[in-house]
């Protein structure tokens, strides 16, 4: 299609679009179009026009006019995939289906313990109902904050930090709006009356919710998320190792745990500079504008903030005398290794109180910093949202807001995510942090790192580049640093489990079939490509 | 196309394959496919020939010479699909890919607990590789005897007895051979060197694995299978309930702990009659030849063999202390319900040394008749298979072989499952119970019940028609049966996780977007419809 035949469908289509949502759910408004493409990475899409439906039956019916004039629909649920994308879709002049309006709980099961949601859905939305209809149940969420979706998260297969930490396997059966406008139910789902659509995921047949996750096979319209039942005892515990060396040996000492079922959650550990720049900002004065971070500096910063070369958390849950058994195998395997302490609401409280006495002293000092570094996880392992995590994404920035959190779109905050999968295992671990220590340093920026025990056999890395978006130099360095990260974790055997739109080309290549199927499957679905044309799935026409 | 270009297409396929594979691997022989042709359902098919490749090259060079001629291909692991197909392809005239002698275990990685096998992998085989080679770690295996392949089973979306117990959802990894004799690796295998094969399933982009469970989308030659280390601690439970009506309460009391992680396995729980028929067989005699089994005999034989109206059974692991909690957890649970044991190999040589101590004594009998009937799941339950639960296919059987248990296609036995899955709820399970038992009744069967808790919110019923297929009319009426059982289930809200040939067109409806999109998938993938064609997804031709 050559660009003006280009320009008269989009006419087209935005003008059917407002036949069918009014004109108040059709924006092409310079502002809002402008406030679509802002992006944390640096590879920000600018949209056409962004549509709101509110119903199913909506999304259908912009799907087929997008379908007839051949427009390219990009679907957000809440575009808060910040550091993976932002609202942006891979490609120009897409119109964004902003599905933010279809926010209903439509089902909360107190005895089986699922909620049946739409797109809109914030974590903090479905925390609140659960919460004060008192229904005994706990979900998991991530450290995106109170607003992102539930729903898009999981799409993205993110994850968060309870024994729920596994999203796309704490999910069961789709609503999907499919390219021509039919409507796809998975699972069993397309029975009508089953009993079992939100408890059993594979129905009978192929089972082809998989598909729907990183890729643009249709638009998802409604979810069944699992929760857990609140358990009878639960106790949190955080360790930190003095030592860097010592991450080897600390995930080994806990892989056992974890893969007898002992460790149920998803424990995450820390470097000391992802949990600095979680406490406070780049100290641009003292280090005199240089980057990435002094030695000197580190450590002082690391002492003052009392934080260890590595610091992890997690949760132990069940029936109080599971968790006194799973306690003494915790004690038992990081014994000798650093510091370890259990806690629940009481003993934080009181550890609280007691900091607050004492913090003339240097213990107390020392038991309040640890506290406070412990705050952003702390929600988490109880499935509470909280917007502390975010605060990691200004740690480079040159002048801060006087609120202390928020959406990091307002506050010019970069951020890039490189996060390879590695195996369950110390010498993976010390291997991608020697893989990728000398390419932060090469390109000026220190290494945030995370890893994440999601299952019993693999572990998330995540590798932070926080930037300016202020400084142009600076975001040029951030974007060469992805692409460093990304391409050397992948030729070392450690893929992402995502990326953002500037990671999308690097993991795919030609002559792979993996991707070539994938197309093919595309294809069928949507042969004229117009659901997220890009989205991790090549454009159809460049093959 | 017509018959007689059929028949040259095959003619020529043979021709093609004998060039390939050499002439000692390509059957046309009468017996071996009158044998292929066998079938414990009702609905048997007659193979064409049968192919045995060695090799992933192999089966890509018959699968494209098999594209070249249109000919259909049904590849088997071991075919041992008892009950659900055996290994007879839906359509008659296929030609059988015998993917048996493809049975090498390629790794076992003992630090991350995972084998990587091919199809023709039996239970047994990976069991006695496990144990000989002491490497620690426990497999989960299903009661379909020690010669069914694992894979095989994975792909129709089998379920064992541990808390591995969903099979598919502890896989991890395939290589799929195309229609077209393309190779595909799932997950992050198709990178090159990836690290994390077999340890993340999903991978980067859409999760393809979904869709080679229940179809025939491509022939599986290699999956990546999770084991469990052995635990610290171990002890089975087993209780029986004297009440029919108990069902209901029993599986509401268990939910919370199924739910709150304290029972992580896949807990069974079977009526009298399931259990009779492993224990014993049919009283032709004592019942004149009437059927069902009249109400004073099922009496009397329960009474005898000291079997509850439900009895069910599963494991504890973890630490000791953690197996310690779960115990009290279970036992408060159960309480005044009726009887509960718990039992390790210690307690159970103990047991069994006592019951014959004091097999004079009521008490002794009574001990000695419970062990018995737990033999059939308590190896199960630590992932050791045998083949106990086949006996239950024998009880209908008017003649019995001398030695106890074997190949149920030697035997002339009758088997077909319907097989609905349920909310874990024990009005759920009470529903089913009601709806199912009239039918069989009205065929003149018994209702053979277990129920299988597979996950924190599902369970699957497993409702056996046990039939003689020497008995003609007894076999018109297992069908007869079997198609009321799946079709009310079905309305009632229930459909089956997996079916059997008979079982295939009754899950189907036209105009279902479901079954539409699974075959547009399969169009893509194999427009010729050549690999299984009509498994599950109809036939592309009928469309």
């Amino acid at each position: 299609m050559n660009r003006s035949s280009h320009a008269d469908g989009l006419r087209e289509a935005i003008s059917g679009w407002t036949d069918a949502l009014g004109a108040d759910r059709v924006s092409t408004e310079e502002a809002v179009r402008e406030r679509l493409a802002r992006t944390t990475t640096t590879c920000g899409t600018r949209p056409a026009c962004v549509l709101y439906p509110t119903t199913t039956a909506e999304v259908q019916e912009v799907v087929c006019i997008a379908a007839a004039h051949g427009t390219v629909l990009y679907p957000i649920s809440r575009g808060k995939n910040w550091g993976y994308g932002d609202a942006c879709a891979p490609i120009d002049d897409a119109a964004i289906v902003d599905l933010s309006r279809m926010n209903r709980i439509i089902e909360v099961n107190t005895e089986l313990g699922y909620a049946v949601i739409e797109p809109g859905v914030s974590q903090q939305q479905l925390y609140e109902y659960l919460t004060e209809n008192r229904t005994g149940l706990w979900m998991d969420c991530t450290g995106a904050g109170t607003e992102a979706s539930l729903m898009g998260n999981t799409l993205d297969r993110g994850f968060g930090h309870t024994r729920y930490g596994d999203h796309v396997a704490t999910t069961c059966g789709m609503e999907v709006v499919l390219a021509d406008g039919r409507v796809l139910e998975t699972g069993f789902g397309h029975y009508s009356n089953a009993r079992t659509r939100h408890v059993y995921r594979y129905g009978v047949g192929p089972f082809l919710d998989g598909l729907f996750c990183q890729s643009g096979m249709g638009i998802v319209t409604r979810i069944g998320l699992w929760l857990m039942p609140e358990p009878e005892a639960f106790c949190c515990f955080a360790f930190t190792v003095p030592d860097y060396d010592d991450l080897a040996v600390l995930i080994d000492r806990l892989r056992p745990l974890r893969m007898q079922g002992i460790l149920s959650g998803a424990l995450h550990i820390g470097n000391d500079l992802r949990v600095l720049s979680n406490r406070t900002h780049y100290p641009w004065e003292e280090a005199n504008g240089i980057t990435p971070l002094p030695e000197p500096i580190r450590a002082r910063m690391r002492e003052e903030l009392a934080i260890g070369a590595w610091s992890g958390a997690s949760a132990l849950t069940g029936t109080r005398a599971q968790v006194r058994g799973a306690k003494r195998a915790v004690r038992r395997a990081l014994r000798g290794l650093g510091e370890l302490h259990f806690g629940n609401d009481r003993i934080i409280q009181w550890g609280s109180r007691f900091a607050q006495t004492f913090k003339w002293t240097r213990f107390g000092r020392r038991i309040g910093e640890q506290l406070t570094s412990l705050r952003p996880v702390y929600g988490l392992l109880k499935g509470i949202p909280n917007n502390e995590a975010l605060r990691g994404a200004e740690w480079r920035l040159r002048s801060h807001p006087a609120h202390p959190v928020g959406d990091p779109l307002d506050r010019n905050c970069g951020i890039l995510w490189a996060s390879p999968v590695l195996p369950l295992s110390g010498s993976h671990a010390a291997e991608v942090v020697g893989l990728a220590e000398p390419i932060y340093k090469e390109h000026g920026f220190e290494p945030l790192i995370t890893f994440t025990m999601i299952s019993e056999r693999a572990m998330m890395g995540v590798f932070t580049i926080a930037f300016d978006k202020g400084e142009s130099d600076e975001s040029n360095q951030a974007h060469a640093c992805y692409k460093a990260l990304i391409t050397s974790l992948i030729d070392a055997g450690y893929p992402p489990y995502r990326v953002s739109l500037e990671g999308m080309p690097l993991i795919r290549s030609a002559d792979d079939t993996f991707w070539d199927v994938a197309a093919e499957i595309k294809r069928a679905l949507d042969p004229k490509d117009i659901i997220a044309r890009g989205r991790y799935i090549p454009p159809l026409g460049d093959q």
